[in-house]
């Protein structure tokens, strides 16, 4: 290989590469340096762990508590008990509530160029902007990997994005991102790890990468990777840790499977509209608009100076009397460093809300806008009802035309206002303090569960013929959002499966709860799975008996959580009879049906009709689609 | 009048004398100059006045957003949104979501010695502090008094308390009423005006007096008075209002109906037992007790010098790893100044949680505890279940208990603790700014229903022969949260009182919603009613077919409530032979048996019993249960 000039991610897989043949859509293993779980979906990988007789993490892994806060009832704290408590028992960090959203947070203070970090949460990609290989996965691919085992991936393609010119006053690092997504849509990246490079990178800062590293899992791709250079070399400097630098970058006249090009200088303020992430017009075309919400924060506009900017707008000036302005800090040492500088006090005058530090409205934890009023976001989705309101219009932009609809009341192009574009001056060291981070120690300990607090279900193994009832079909492009809607009347249940099951669907079809029966099946359009990590999203209906999806095609995560919990997904072509809801599908000797090939045929028993389907399985995941899924396989062997 | 001497409690009432004679026990009227809603309580106010057919109010009117600011989904926006148009519609001025708590923002704003303040919330009384009448009401008493009507009240004794000495270090202001509540219980302030007075007031700020005046209404108090001195002129000057002071003390000489005296200096560190503000101890007695939540915040504890005093303390030092320290500022104001002192910013880095600024946990919206995990808090109230935890363990403390905690992890006398006392340095002009509250136009506005805002619910009359059967018998001390709880999956009903209705008792048996028949009964202990104002726990089970209500003894507000909506509450002796839940009461002629005398015969047709009881109903509240309560009454007047 040394004589082959190499990209980026193709340096970082090969440095890492445990198994197979790095070729596109071939299936590799990864060894995984790191972790990272947040409490939405880290319960679950902590009783997983407890599943799978796991004694010691053997990864550095963080545990971090950020998505659930508002501690409506007492089911919340006691998740954070059970996670503190488990990080003892096996060996992990652990991040209080309050000390940050895990993405910027394990950027600060555990990122480290070279490394391949496995996380349970889709945007573990962000972590791509230090040079990082940081890939989203289900809880339980982190969980394996927590115990040692590899990460299994499809090798994607890179896509090598050049990125030129610089960006114009009034544009920043989330216009490039949402740039790539009015081009490309929200499945242009999936089996692909987008490498952004060229001299446009030298106005990004390492933070602003982030922004668009972040929201690469908007386009559903594996991953994005940035190079490590100066501008991460100072990042690293600033977080007190010099030491972890190490310059990565392309091979000069390395190639790419896939090219794109960006001048940044021609970009101008781009807004997604309400529904997707992909739907990316300039904002001057939908300028105007009433806005009733203006909300700053998440992973997807997390650094100083995302907010810095929105009070530098702000500062001597009073938001609009029929905006709630939501100023959520994302880490705790960004919220010092904003308030050492005087930004905190520019909010709170111009009339912020501010809130304590985490996710909170980006995943429908709070700050649910009113029906039908346009909610301005700087974060990275959404989806329909992700923000807690089922008819919502909710908008993602930059920090600049958030803050700009927050002045006027309406959509605004931020160059539109009547000021000069604020010149920022940002401390060069951060207000690093690692009490809130409790290190793993060596003493004994024993799991803390309250009462709430669930164990994985049992998984039974695939029948030999599987014969199962549709439950319900849906169209293109349905998220994880849909499937199991996060926000505050589920998410408090997401360490408690049989309880969280009564919520599958329920924003799309509220009768299918009722209609799933042991065994059941799905039937979808494109893309299904899109956005987040959560396994739940498939758990659940499979705790209700799905044991069957036929899609036209998959979200990346969502496939593989289908596949690590023996779910067999499988896909039809565009000429075939589409199954109805109440249909009854039937694959006759299931074993041999995948083992040999990858053409299955299933036989609608209701309409008489076969469709012919395909399975994108590797030998080894036809085992587990077998076994019941990734756990009981893990038990078989051991 | 003019040769008595009066106290300050009397003079106000004659000030604002508009009926009746203020002897002890009668009813008297008198006339409303400000009032003051919340969220949780306005809307129904509003849709109060839209069922009156009010158009303009005639009081200086304020309607604050501080109770429910979760938004946990499109509801709670939809109330402000609502509650904004109503104030534009009725001419009140709107304190934004995120201006802060009602009862500080108030005074900061609003407070004028010697005015008459009715409030929509029980702990109004904490103006008071300024020399105010203030006075906590259910929210149809603050409708009316809009609408120009006055405020009726049973005329009570003033009770006396001399204050001496001078606190010593680390005991404050909430110690005082600490100890007031040791002495007497959660009843001992009903029918009572407490008045504050003596050398010992010198040492008090008037946010002091303010956390003083507050939980008055723990101890069941009409209201507290405090002069309006020295302290007071003080306060109005740092908050820009010095030509809103007036001198207002009691006459030398003057005498009280009961009387008391606390010797400050040889008060000790106070903390309330989890279950009731009354159960008072010394913090010694139960130091030692593991601690995972330290909370900071609420009308009870709401000045600068709280919140800088838990700074002080824990500046340069980190809140143990187990406790999760929740800061809530109660007001922008008090936030800025809190920034500007540098005080922020020792908060976050010793781990503190900066919560958005609203009551939160205090209404069990969100910070709710893990059971069985004891929570130190700074708030008025720790009925069971108010937290959000139904078996919860919160405790009630000054703010130098609670940062104690916060930093040991267990109940700890902050006297203990291997420091000096803070001296502070607080600024002697407070960080003013408006712009968040809009005033009164003229402009003609609709009122804005989403669907999820309700209406008034019709009211009948009083049958003229009542037979109503016991639905529920309940104990003493029984508080509006155990009828009607508040927290994050009923609050947000508060404008829908058909929805909000099945929650009624849902914490105490939850079975009482489908036993309630219409019409029927409750029947309950001592001091029935405690705590909260809101009228939802009335109009909820009247909605129900609630016409009667047997107790030994009411809490003031909840009875006016009953009154107002056209329930009878009756009480009955210690020798009664109680009934039974299912027995059926029978009042026969029930507009002679209230109109002839206060004695009532109810006839318990169940067993064949009769229980005697008496009524307190004034000429005019006879009148309203006969017609159904006060709306029906003043739409046939009208």
């Amino acid at each position: 290989m040394a004589t082959v000039a190499m990209n980026l991610a193709q340096k970082l897989i090969h440095a890492h590469l445990a198994g197979g043949d790095p070729a596109p859509g071939e299936e590799i293993a990864l060894r995984v340096d790191q972790t990272l779980t947040q409490d939405a979906t880290g319960t679950m990988v902590m009783l997983e762990l407890e599943a799978l007789g796991i004694d010691r993490v053997r990864t550095e892994s963080v545990q971090y508590v950020d998505h659930n806060l508002l501690q409506a009832d007492e089911r919340n704290m006691a998740d954070h008990l059970f996670l503190r408590s488990a990080c003892r028992r096996f060996g992990v960090w652990y991040s209080k509530p309050g000390n940050g959203v895990s993405h910027p947070t394990h950027m600060q203070r555990f990122g480290v160029p070279g490394k391949l970090l496995a996380g349970s949460d889709s945007h573990t990609c962000a972590a791509g902007s230090l040079g990082m290989l940081a890939i989203g996965v289900g809880g339980l691919d982190v969980a394996m990997a927590m115990a040692g085992e590899p990460l299994y991936l499809v090798m994607p393609e890179i896509w090598g994005v050049r990125l030129t010119g610089e960006l114009p006053p009034w544009v920043s690092a989330k216009d490039v991102i949402l740039e790539m997504l009015r081009r490309h849509g929200v499945a242009g990246g999936v089996h692909r790890i987008i490498e952004y490079h060229g001299p446009g990178l030298a106005c990004l800062s390492a933070m602003d990468r982030h922004v668009i590293a972040n929201m690469g899992a908007e386009l559903g791709a594996t991953t994005s990777v940035l190079p490590a250079d100066d501008r991460v070399r100072e990042f690293l400097e600033a977080e007190d840790r010099a030491d972890d630098f190490t310059r990565l970058v392309a091979d000069d006249g390395a190639g790419y499977d896939v090219t794109d090009e960006i001048d940044l200088s021609a970009l101008v303020p781009l807004i997604a509209r309400p529904g997707s992430p992909g739907d990316v017009v300039p904002v001057q075309e939908v300028a105007g608009a009433d806005v009733h919400q203006a909300v700053i924060g998440s992973s997807a506009n997390p650094g100083l100076r995302d907010f810095a900017v929105v009070a530098a707008i702000l500062e001597g000036r009073q938001s609009h009397p029929q905006v709630s302005l939501d100023v959520n800090p994302s880490s705790r040492q960004i919220l010092a460093d904003l308030t050492a500088m005087g930004a905190t006090t520019a909010l709170i005058q111009s009339g912020a809300r501010l809130h304590q530090t985490g996710c909170l409205g980006c995943i429908g934890m709070g700050q649910a806008p009113a029906i039908g009023h346009n909610s301005l976001r700087t974060m990275p989705r959404n989806f329909p009802g992700r923000s807690g309101t089922a008819d919502d219009r909710v908008w993602l932009c930059s920090p600049e035309t958030a803050a700009a609809a927050a002045l006027t009341g309406r959509i605004t192009d931020p160059r539109t206002l009547d000021m000069d574009y604020p010149t920022l001056s940002l401390p060069s060291r951060s207000a690093v303090n690692r009490a809130m981070l409790e290190p793993p120690t060596d003493e004994p300990a024993e799991l803390e569960k309250a009462p709430s607090i669930g164990s994985m279900p049992d998984l039974d193994p695939m029948p030999a013929d599987l014969a199962a009832t549709v439950a319900i079909t849906v169209g293109d492009d349905i998220s994880t959002d849909e499937i199991l809607q996060a926000g505050a009347s589920a998410l408090p249940f997401r360490s408690n499966i049989e309880k969280l099951a009564e919520f599958t669907f329920r924003r799309v079809d509220a009768g299918y709860v009722e209609r799933a029966e042991h065994p059941h099946a799905i039937v979808a359009g494109r893309n299904y799975g899109q956005g987040s990590s959560r396994e739940h999203a498939v758990l659940a209906p499979r705790f209700l008996g799905l044991r069957l999806v036929l899609a036209r095609s998959y979200a990346r995560i969502h496939w593989q959580n289908l596949v690590n919990f023996g779910v067999l997904p499988l896909e039809y072509g565009d000429d075939s009879d589409i199954p109805a809801a109440g249909d009854r599908l039937e694959v006759s000797g299931v074993p041999d049906a995948l083992r040999d090939g990858h053409d299955v045929e299933v036989r609608n028993a209701t309409r008489g009709s076969t469709i012919r389907c395909r399975h994108r399985l590797s030998a080894r995941q036809v085992g587990l689609i077998l076994a019941g899924g990734r756990i009981p396989a893990f038990r078989a062997a051991a």
